[in-house]
């Protein structure tokens, strides 16, 4: 039938550090995986498989981490790590932090995130490098398989001014992450206003809904999208500074 | 397999004011919808057959809109119907109003929209009550095809701090738009934090992948997703003010 399938790949294993990942993954798509599809990955298992957990028994909150957690119910430690891994805050009330990580990502708490890791008292950050993390496991998959399958890496963040959060594309791998429809003109032969499709976030939220938040599907494939195959990161998906209206 | 089918819909033809959209539609997924299924729709063509089309011929544009336009090379006419689709300014610069609608709906133009719209001088609006839109289109498809199906009605909104636009759910019927994992724990045991997922704007994102912006396909079915069926509107999904730092 015409159109997108989104296929859940089940029964992958729970990651530690230093594991395989590449190796793992292959195992887990190598039936299925075709080249054309889309696989998209939550951050959290390349997460871990690269170490980017830390025990808060090793973290020494600051004074404005101290106040701000007290004042809100916080784990200070907690909001210490959301500190360093921010390179500025763009708002902070409520017991919330939202800030600017590193790589440029606009969330809350830095994407640093507590669920689905084990042992309560350490805490998960993002990848260093979510678009390197995307292109070494699209390169494993076709060393291994010799499939050509672009890699989207997936977050779930919060959003102004609509409630819930959503996956979006954190890291992106051998496809376009835009769909650029400016200059085009729409079926009445007007031109196209405004319309670049960050198709790479559309991807990552559509896999979310065959993964779920507790049943521990961390990969699904997305079959039939015709991605561009210009390339370009998750980089694309950040909106310049100077277009940035909230900053 | 197991899993979400994503299916556009093809073949719908061009909407004009006063159109029977149930009519239409009903004959455009008989074959194909069953009950379960969600039914995306883009907002364009309810908006159409509702006769949401102003003549900018009939504008006259306030000073400010005026001003705002010149400033910044916009058709003041179109201005002037952007403020009055509107209930408050969000910002305003660059040559865009973002705005929050009588809907509720934080977006750019107040969702006011030249493409896709026959005649060079007509500008779309939203629908006046996406909900029940919805909602009388799944009774229509009910009454007609004997199908219970949810409706989504989706547009493509930008995001603060994100390039690119992607498709949100702005009314929705017959199913739960969140689905809340609060309260819930993750596979370690652990409670899950923050996690009420927007899964009604997954649904548009991931319909949007197989509608394209050029092809003419306004509606897709989405087979497969296991919905909420606790009910709920498009409204679930606004940031309730209290809660909403980027006022």
């Amino acid at each position: 039938m015409k159109g997108i399938q989104l296929i859940p790949v089940e029964g992958f294993p729970e990651v530690r550090p230093g594991d395989d990942l590449d190796g793992l993954v292959a195992e887990a798509v190598g039936d299925t995986l075709r080249s054309g599809d889309v696989l998209v990955v939550t951050h959290k298992v390349m997460s871990k498989a690269e170490g980017r957990l830390v025990d808060l028994a090793t973290v020494e909150p600051s004074a404005l981490a101290k106040e701000y957690a007290a004042r809100w119910g916080k784990d200070p430690r907690q909001i210490e790590v959301v500190f360093r891994e921010s390179r500025r805050v763009v708002r902070m009330d409520r017991g919330v932090v939202i800030s600017e990580t590193r790589h440029g990502f606009v969330c809350a708490n830095a994407g640093v995130d507590a669920s689905n890791v084990p042992g309560g008292d350490t805490v998960c950050l993002l990848p260093v490098d979510p678009d390197r993390s995307a292109a070494k496991l699209r390169a494993a998959l076709l060393e291994r398989l010799g499939v050509e399958a672009p890699v989207v890496v997936s977050d779930s963040f919060g959003r102004a001014w609509r409630f819930g959060i959503t996956d979006v594309a954190i890291g992106v791998s051998g496809m376009d992450p835009l769909a650029d429809y400016r200059g085009r003109n729409d079926p009445h032969g007007y031109p196209m206003e405004a319309s670049v499709l960050a198709v790479a976030d559309e991807l990552a939220a559509a896999a979310e809904l065959v993964m779920g938040k507790t049943d521990g599907v961390p990969l699904a494939i997305v079959r039939g999208y015709a991605y561009g195959r210009d390339g370009g990161t998750g980089q694309d998906l950040l909106m310049p500074p100077e277009r940035d209206m909230f900053r």
